[in-house]
């Protein structure tokens, strides 16, 4: 039986990409696993915004080939007692710490495999408890990138910690969801689905508002009307608003948990 | 006849770092053409700034091998009906939307190929038109990395979209140019070439003013004396103004298209 | 004698992401040397920061493997006449100018080996002196990875410029140190070491000042509670201070060289 090496390593962290961090998980990953391709993903997850690091790594995954490695570093309890976490799911493979961050691409998998980490044999041992992302996970990392199976690793883990994302309520004629993510555009990505969207409103004309607001629902960014408020179903699947070749979130002021209503009646 | 695999593709984009736009299209790219080495030239030009993000096309492409392929997707019209492109120019690809981008680098070649995408067969179908650089632009790219040729993609584009930069104006004893770029050093880029310059101030001792103040013309930053403006000719063939160990930009708060003036007379 | 070729070339520069300085460093290295793994390490070195520049490079090589080659660009003083070096310490290559920017990796190094860049051959003769980083240092750094030995680049080099970085002092019953590095998390990272502690305090109960506060010693981020100043070896084997999930540089409007004491009487 021959082991299958990796096609690449991707990261997903909150490090920056100011400081040493990232080089030295980079470093390590090239140690371990000589020569796998390293793709970074986003190093400007919020620090230790785990809801953010889990969305985005859940959006993106889907798009990467079988077998890439994924590395994920968002952990606000480094150092403390909560495990940490090699997963397969979806044919691909996801090590970090076990905080939610990994929640949403076991919950979409069939049958994932998850262990919690506990063979110490390939971590660095230092005095330090600070920087696990280099002294444990990357190790792991480069072991499952270099075919080394989840059950060499550590132990099953029946369930992980779960992210609890918040879900949209219907409420009489309103669909009522809110702002998950604001992007570097200012575009304003919803929790409102394209399915919970045609589920509730098959019938109905569709009708969004945003503080106060309405917007117009077009089918892309350009059809909208200079300053004009509009809404749009993303590259995601989910309800975005924005203002074409503007910034909803600046001129709206928006923030992530601002409530946005679908009229559906 | 074996088709040749490019040696690296190339991203540019106003997509910034932090969301997961830049993943998805690594992924694609990898999942497409396996291996590839991606190459990130920066996902920093401002957004849908295609003027920047032309210019640093331009002056970058040069540098890289031949075969190369830029993917490059600074769009504000995503979703309308402006033509994709993919383009052979001076024996490098460049795949992007029309709408100046690329008018640079066709421009500066000797006879480009460019074809407007038509062939979908490589393409996501999506119901969103949000992201066609995911989900149109990335597998062309992943398919000229791989050799297909580009009369396979598309039909030919007799003329693309141009981009009109400012270009320096001689008026009497001045020769009247502008800012182009900003850079992160605060160094100011103009539009005057060395070849214009010694076009028209060939035997004239030459002076550079900008918002009254009157710049020393040096040929290293080095030579520069504490917070004096100076001017020399850049790593582009162009003349820049700047404070050696500190930022023009800041000091004299630059913006593009701010007036500079060379005396040639 | 088959000359070995590097497994990557890591990038260290002051660049930023928003210009075209690193692509065009990226192309000349993947056309002089094809296919070598290009690696960021970080192109966000406060601008011309040489001490900043040196200390990530210094702590984030010896995670990289035996052979890599550094490209390192923090450089105050381009197209002055500081020598342009290349070197081998400790199983690994550095090129960058003489400013003190590789002085602590040649440091720690035992018998580290220094050439002054002076053989011009592979370099780009362009009319600019202002980007010496592509022009000189990125075709040596190509030949390097390629195998090309430190002796065929230019002249041994006895002594490079030192970077002098400052010093804990011990004054009566206080090791008084500063604040060498603020990262991302707004955690601050002192010149004070694990065995510089250890060598005055060892018998001592340890309590650490930062302008009138004093921090509680902790062996992970995770054992400070909520606003608690803590300080905590970190992931180099120094002392740093820090808050858990909160900015002690943000709370204490920290600046490097803040002086830290630590009572080891």
């Amino acid at each position: 039986m021959t082991r299958r090496r990796a096609p690449c390593i991707a990261l997903l962290t909150d490090f920056g990409t100011r400081d040493w961090y990232v080089g030295m998980l980079k470093g390590v990953l090239l140690t371990r696993c000589p020569r796998i391709p390293l793709i970074d993903i986003t190093h400007d997850i919020p620090p230790q915004d785990v809801i953010a690091g889990a969305l985005t790594l859940s959006v993106t995954a889907r798009w990467f080939p079988p077998g890439a490695v994924f590395l994920c570093v968002v952990d606000p309890g480094v150092g403390s007692s909560r495990p940490l976490l090699a997963a397969r799911a979806n044919g691909r493979y996801f090590v970090g710490p076990d905080n939610g961050l990994l929640a949403p691409v076991l919950q979409e998998a069939t049958s994932p495999t998850v262990v919690r980490l506990t063979n110490a044999r390939s971590w660095f041992k230092t005095e330090s408890r600070t920087f696990q992302g280099r002294d444990i996970l990357a190790p792991v990392a480069a072991q499952v990138a270099r075919g080394t199976p989840l059950r060499a690793l550590g132990v099953a883990m029946p369930r992980v910690q779960p992210l609890a994302l918040p879900q949209p309520q219907r409420v009489d004629e309103k669909l009522s969801g809110c702002i998950l993510h604001i992007d570097a555009f200012g575009n304003l990505m919803t929790n409102v689905s394209q399915s919970a969207l045609n589920r509730h409103a098959r019938f109905a004309k569709r009708a969004v508002r945003y503080k106060q607001h309405w917007a117009r629902m077009v089918s892309s960014y350009a059809d909208g009307r200079p300053n004009e408020l509009i809404a749009v179903i993303g590259s995601l699947g989910f309800l975005e608003l924005a203002i074409r070749e503007g910034s909803a979130a600046w001129t709206f002021n928006a923030k992530r948990g601002d409530r946005v209503d679908v009229i559906v009646g």
